[in-house]
């Protein structure tokens, strides 16, 4: 509760952050027109018509006069108006008075602050001497009421706090954010790309990214098959009938694609992989000794989402989910999501992320199947995290319409959540589809499904590890594991000889043969995050050892080839980041 | 000179098959109205619009009556008749009438033999007496003139040889290509499915299927990897402007799908792979000493076909090309070129095809570039064939518009050949798109860009393999690779343990541990294809062996499971079929 109260109150402070922002600007802009300026989270912005574009520049200046206002610690005042009074007192400013018509009140609010007064709610705090530390951080354009046909205004974001130190740590928070934001990143290394003029939301995946993607997949493959997974591949396209089947057309038509024509028949790009897995299900009569069916599918997905929301690799329109769907008999449930959620957890610790945060989403208003089915189902998935013994959090009536789930979110080395794997039970698909077992009683009975992923999608993973180790991945994930650094041309030959040797087992190494000093080689191998720089010189070559720096630009001194092998193949064995 | 004579000969002498069986239709059946019927290869058809549906039980009274005719030995009668003429004698014959009227000139010319006269250019043999020895093989629905507007004939094939013996051969052959058929055996052996609800021509690969594919492209990878290819990914989707800038959407407009909306834009799932290659070379300026970048990928495409020349997994509208894309200096391509045809031939031979055709096609009428760079990359090709000692025949005029091409076709074990591999340069995209390098004077120059496959798609060369094997997979492709059967219960733990260290050492085992009967189970085991039976029963248990048979129904005696695996490891190494 206590902090709820905080939140509450650093809210209320935010407001008024805004306010002050705006009797700031509009001491200094003659002219403004106000649009709105809430909250946020961790700040505050406000949006307004002024009557020339910002720059960077503005906001020390506009941050002084704030600071003028708050050390003047006017009083916040409310007052009740009438609306036609409003309606008299704002008419300068056109943006506040269409707010005030549509306000289905006869009177309205009012926040009064030094020279300045806005239509509001409130609440604010007492007067502007109670505003905190604070930061104006950025200038971004905004459509008032976000409708792109509506004028486009200028919204100034801040962020505010209780104490300057709480801000500075804010800060240095977000300037670690910008230096490991995957987009920035991801063009450094030369991981993946995005194109405009293929589209925006699409991932080229680069060679050294691709080849990061492939050893995760080969690492999923491999642990799925483990506990019994099978492996499939559908296609990209099916005839929408489908989709109007599964009922997609109908829930999800805003995140389809429009049709395509093929000899008359309508097709779609997939938004998910279940058809394909239910249509091969169904090539066989199966029965209940069969069952589970764990059928995997590094299935790539097409949906919609505005132009707007994209972000690098984290929010995209195709994405390959890390996807399988079991089909289990009901008394099956709850052991095949204990395995799934064991999976999940096992390779989210092996990727390095060791916090999460359970979800319980259960019935929402609107759903398919029965109240007693789905109130097995919670029951079971309820109880498989109880025996797991992982704390979790109800999210209640937010299941999927086709049944409850469960969201694993991970958080990263700078404490962000994301998004990760999810499970979901499904009584909708198997009903439409008559999707089968033949019992032990000899009769048909309806299969379960779990729609699940462990990973969430390769894209939006592959961002959030980025971000969690700043480019720096452990040595098993590294696209290049060491370089070599010879010092002189008369150390080519040798290694080129240790390449030769340490690719035999299984490294990926590469020469930086080229004839630059080596301290600029070292950077740049530093920059480009590579775990291990192998430095070779005249005492190498004469003792066959090689000297050893880390990415961090610790020195290890030298060691022998073999050596360094050894080590190396424990710390990729043990999938760990770089220390020997 | 001597075979072109023979398909001559052979040509008129199923011509005149495809009379006699008109004749003998029209003797069995009143009111027939004729068709066409040429020779095609390895035999004839005719079409026919008949009073009643035919029955496969027709076919023989119809060979009856055929055989009838030639024992008369009628003669071959030519005759030229004006076309006013014809009309008239022609009259109740309504697709003879149609085709006569568009002949432009003023005679036609007939053929009459016995009681059956027929509008036709020739030639034919002498007399009926010449036919040799011919087979009925099949009815079929045919349109007139192939228009799916008109109306539905009926068509039955034929096939006719010199000889009795060649004829035998030849049926001897088709009944192995028929037990062969990848769609029966992808059935059988549960790799894959296409439906309809789907969409014909879509592949959906079943577990066992996947995993051969996923065997064969981990290979790939590895053999890529290798030399020096990396591997990307790229979106399946794109805007249409793209395809616009390459070509594509003029050239090869009839096989795209129709384009999907988003955001106001118009895009395609792709054709090829080639763009999403060339948007990520053009992210970085690249230098000369950076040629050459191989960037291959099991890129999925899409491209319209007619549903009536879909085939299984031969033909298919969604396929998976193992495709590469060569950015090069002019002076690499002859080096490139060599590289990957040694690729593809150790790619084939390894998968058990040895015997191939080359074919190197040249410059057609309409083409990009100029000719001079025509002729260097042409040269370069046959250059490349030579040096290797490569046998291949030249297509003239058979070159892809953008560039010169060498195809190679593989013959599998029953003497059929299959497209396989293409290597294509391209002076067309590197030229619309810009594609180019720093070259050592400082300034810009047009890279060469190679496509190539070495196996073709993962598709069609998945049947091929399962036709070329019979479906009796190489050990190392086999989706199980051994199958434990314990006789009793009583074996069942050893059965299991066994089942454990073989699993241990890299199989792929199950153990069938139904309550059914021992030779059940082998025959099953044999129907699956599975390369390996280990029966184990009381001698078994007691000495620590198991009884080994292979698919053939050899019985190889009993050793015990180090030795078998020591001796399949081997096998799977070599990439063989199964004999230990």
């Amino acid at each position: 509760m206590a902090a709820e109260e905080k939140e509450a109150r650093l809210e209320k402070m935010r407001h008024s952050a805004a306010h002050v922002m705006a009797e700031a600007v509009q001491s200094l802009f003659q002219g403004t027109k106000f649009g709105i300026g809430p909250a946020i989270e961790d700040g505050f912005y406000y949006d307004f018509e002024l009557p020339r574009a910002l720059v960077p520049d503005d906001l020390p200046t506009i941050e002084a006069k704030m600071k003028e206002i708050i050390a003047a610690n006017a009083a916040f005042a409310k007052e009740e108006m009438d609306k036609a009074k409003a309606l008299q007192f704002f008419s300068d400013q056109p943006y506040k008075l269409e707010l005030i018509e549509e306000l289905p009140d006869e009177t309205v609010t009012i926040y009064r602050q030094g020279s300045f007064v806005d239509l509001c709610r409130g609440p604010h705090v007492n007067s502007t001497g109670n505003i905190g530390a604070f930061k104006l951080t950025s200038i971004a354009g905004a459509y008032w009421r976000g409708d792109e046909k509506r004028p486009m205004l200028q919204r100034i974001y801040g962020v505010a706090f209780d104490t300057q130190a709480e801000l500075e740590d804010y800060l240095a928070r977000l300037a670690e954010a910008s230096k490991r934001d995957h987009r920035k990143l991801g063009k450094e290394l030369d991981l993946f790309s995005l194109h405009d003029e293929a589209g925006p939301g699409l991932v080229h995946w680069h060679p050294k990214g691709a080849l990061v993607r492939e050893i995760i997949e080969d690492f999923w493959k491999k642990e799925h098959r483990k506990r019994g997974y099978d492996i499939v591949y559908t296609p990209h396209i099916a005839k929408v009938d489908l989709w109007k089947t599964s009922g997609h057309w109908d829930f999800y038509r805003e995140n389809l694609y429009s049709p395509m024509d093929i000899e008359g028949q309508e097709y779609i790009i997939k938004p998910m992989n279940c058809l394909g897995h239910i249509l091969m299900y169904k090539t066989q009569l199966r029965s209940y000794r069969n069952l589970p069916l764990r059928w995997a599918e590094l299935g790539t997905v097409y949906r919609y989402e505005r132009s707007g929301v994209l972000h690098g690799l984290a929010r995209v329109r195709g994405f390959t989910q890390d996807d399988a769907h079991i089909f289990c008999r009901p008394d099956q449930l709850e052991a095949e999501v204990t395995e799934v959620v064991q999976l999940a957890c096992f390779m989210l610790d092996t990727f390095g992320f060791h916090d999460y945060e359970l979800l319980l989403s259960t019935r929402p208003e609107k759903y398919a199947g029965t109240i007693q089915s789905w109130e097995e189902a919670t029951e079971a998935l309820r109880k498989v995290l109880q025996c797991l013994e992982l704390g979790y959090t109800i999210d209640p009536g937010e299941g999927v319409f086709y049944g409850p789930k469960i969201d694993i979110k991970l958080r990263d080395a700078l404490g962000r959540l994301w998004q990760g794997p999810t499970i979901q039970v499904d009584f909708n698909l198997p009903q439409r589809f008559d999707v089968n077992y033949i019992g032990d009683d000899g009769s048909e009975h309806q299969v379960v499904m779990v729609h699940r992923t462990v990973l969430g999608s390769m894209e939006r993973f592959m961002a959030c590890l980025i971000e969690h180790y700043a480019g720096a991945f452990p040595v098993w994930l590294s696209p290049v594991q060491a370089v070599i650094i010879p010092i002189a041309d008369r150390h080519l030959d040798y290694a080129h000889h240790l390449a030769g040797e340490l690719r035999e087992g299984g490294m990926r190494v590469q020469v930086d043969d080229r004839s630059e000093r080596m301290n600029l080689k070292i950077r740049e191998a530093q920059l480009g995050k590579v775990p291990y720089m192998l430095v070779v010189g005249d005492k190498e070559l004469d003792s066959s050892t090689v000297s050893l720096r880390l990415r961090n630009g610790e020195d290890l001194g030298s060691l022998t080839a073999s050596e360094f092998m050894s080590r190396v193949k424990s710390v990729i064995e043990a999938r760990v980041p770089d220390k020997l």
